[in-house]
């Protein structure tokens, strides 16, 4: 016999609960999509290698679980597919393959696992899923109000309380540059260190901006008006320059759009938010949620990466929920203990035991039937246990003769004595 | 902009109304097996490839898909992980890995997808989902029988009508070589042509038999007797020898076990089955429907199996459905076209519009909102139509001073006002 083996390095087996879990947090998830109107959307495992190439940036392809060649060709040690790395490359493939045949906008949800090839830490899988929602094809400023709104109910269907969007947009962070007047060769650099506003102390990333070239008191007053609560100074100066209008325009715009739907506070403008992905072009969210670490969902609006991953030049908007994330966070819960709700004893007659258990599953019932070797009562009580059997149904000789069955409630171990042909019934009726 | 490209050769993208097809075939086989007490199990999508060594066989291990060594490996050429292509080499794997952590005997349903570079055809994928149910760690042909119904009761979920369960065992199928005294050299061949009884005439089989060197009175008896729907004369000769009696004895516990559960004559003693797999040790079994070619499901016990394949040495035995070649058959149901069920056009306050979309979803009704361009009604109702909406809101300048909503029945035309801070309880109550 071979030494039994782990699963394979950054992947999990999902036992029973686990399960349950993910599929009614899934489950959950996409019944709000639903509900926005948005479709399910399943692509293969893998893609053709080359629908990847040049698409990913560096870092990522070193991620890519690639797929060799087959047959003859095995040999070269080549590769020609590669495993799905996000949900993102597919949608553009998708859009692409199948053009006008899709709704126009194509609202679309996919929930399930990516692969990447990253080192496995805690909390960091090779295997795992996303759930990304996105609108192809529409450039309407009710889409993203609309992507935000999906992604604040399903943060509110997977149980996650009092989340707060911290809203941006990619314009009013260059008309940010301009209006501090940034010089645009510092550009990302700049945006770069105030990403870490959320993380480091603002003398730490004033220190850097200046080490990255920023004069002090630049640095110093972005970093001043970047951290106060109140937001009127940046206001004022993203007036000062179009496309911090512009941007701030978007800004508000998703605020209006969404204040009649979410609940007061939830969405808020923060100016020093950045999201590291420079895809985005327009409006751009980051959730929080106290007692979560991090970010717990994000998007914003990417009109130009449909094209540059290869599908049509349509405008696009989307967002994606951190489920394993949030999935780690939230601790088993003891109800995911799925037991039968009634477990068959087995000291003969076993083609009634078999009918009466196929009558108690046509009720619906979580029916199981001892299949040890046991002949013992005890023993195979014993075994109801280990099911966290509700019931459990004993039919001996006894029982045979007075065409009744006991039923023992496993939980206060009382026994009452039911016809046989009633105990169906008797146990659907129980049932708590 | 790149050409759009089709999925992968062998693979297929699921768009709205399969995936939705699909997710309710595998939900309610899923249910169907939780009633009988068997729990779900997930495992990666790839093993390490030392899981899969020696235990495929040459053919299968040829339709493997490897993945390639990532990083500074990659340049090898090597591949260090491979797909799941079934889920019976993972479940061993896994009684391997948890041992006494998993319930006793360790029953459990997985319905997920398997990899296999079998050239692509009409229904033969290279992507597609299994659905197997199994029970390791139990000799009781309780748990045969078991099987057999929670398959039965699969295949009613699933809508296939008058299922017939052809059953045979391995046992009975070597005690019919003795009784007919083929040489045992012969054995395996001689039940390779017998296999064939279901597609060829049975003088074809009998040819075959001959040539493969059974003297021919003995073929022309063995294929008589095998292929009189009445078994009286099997069941004599089988009876003649040890493991003939054995084999029968296990057949007609089953028939028996499952007699108060299915419905009378879906369980059919078969002597000409033999399920080409030489892995089953005990009871087997095929699915056959009216209308749907070959087999839909089948299974058996196979003892030596897990044990072989890297797990534990324990009794088991399991089924799967067809599921792929099920779904193949049934054509898309209408009502899998799943519409809106309000459509919001959008005539300018936006706000409010958002605002009122909220209080439909959060009434559970699949709602939109127009997020096109062009500000004309009709070409908003249009789309409306597009998503097969049952109705459509507009609120225009007109309704807006009315504090009103027209509301649309997409159907018959017919338009009704009501009060602005109605329409979410309207459009809940008008649900069909």
């Amino acid at each position: 016999m071979a030494r039994a083996a782990e699963p394979p390095s950054g992947t999990r087996d999902f036992l029973a609960n686990e399960v349950r879990r993910r599929k009614t947090a899934f489950d959950a998830i996409g019944a709000v999509f639903e509900r926005y109107g948005f479709d399910p959307l399943e692509t293969p495992t893998f893609e053709r290698l080359e629908v990847f190439a040049g698409k990913l940036g560096e870092e990522a392809s070193a991620l890519i679980f690639k797929i060799l060649k087959r047959g003859v060709h095995e040999a070269s040690g080549e590769a020609d597919l590669a495993l799905r790395y996000d949900h993102t490359v597919p949608l553009a493939r998708v859009v692409g393959t199948y053009g006008s045949k899709l709704p126009s906008p194509y609202k679309r949800y996919t929930i399930g696992p990516v692969w990447r090839a990253d080192r496995p830490a805690k909390g960091r899988f090779r295997e795992f899923a996303q759930c990304d929602i996105d609108t192809v094809g529409s450039a309407s400023p009710l889409a993203d109000a609309e992507i935000v709104c999906a992604v604040h109910d399903g943060l509110a269907a997977l149980g996650v309380p009092d989340v707060q969007f911290l809203v941006n947009s990619r314009q009013a962070l260059r008309g940010l540059l301009e209006a501090y007047q940034v010089e645009p060769a510092l550009g990302e650099r700049v945006l770069g260190s105030l990403d870490k506003l959320d993380k480091l102390a603002p003398e730490a990333v004033c220190a850097e901006l200046v080490t990255r070239g920023l004069p002090s008191a630049t640095a110093e007053s972005l970093v001043a008006d970047l951290t106060t609560p109140n937001t009127d100074r940046v206001r004022k100066q993203l007036d000062t320059t179009e496309r911090g209008r512009l941007g701030l325009a978007e800004v508000d715009r998703l605020l209006e759009l969404t204040a009649g739907s979410l609940p007061a506070g939830r969405v808020v403008f923060t100016p020093r938010m950045v999201r590291g992905l420079d895809y985005y072009t327009g409006p751009i969210f980051e959730v929080t949620a106290p007692g979560y670490p991090g970010s717990i969902a994000s998007g914003g609006r990417y009109d130009g990466l449909v094209a540059a991953l290869g599908g049509p030049d349509l405008p696009a908007c989307g967002g994606s929920i951190g489920v394993e994330r949030i999935l780690a966070m939230r601790p088993a819960d003891v109800t995911d203990q799925r037991g039968l709700d009634v477990a068959l004893t087995v000291l003969g007659a076993e083609e009634t035991i078999m009918s009466l258990a196929a009558q108690l599953r046509a009720q619906g019932l979580r029916t199981g039937v001892y299949l040890g070797s046991s002949r013992k009562l005890a023993r195979q009580l014993s075994w109801a246990h280990d099911q966290h059997a509700r019931l459990a149904l004993i039919y001996g000789p006894d029982e045979q003769q007075a065409h009744v069955v006991t039923v023992r409630n496993m939980d206060s171990g009382e026994q009452t004595q039911v016809g046989l042909a009633e105990v169906a019934a008797y146990a659907s009726r129980s049932r708590c």
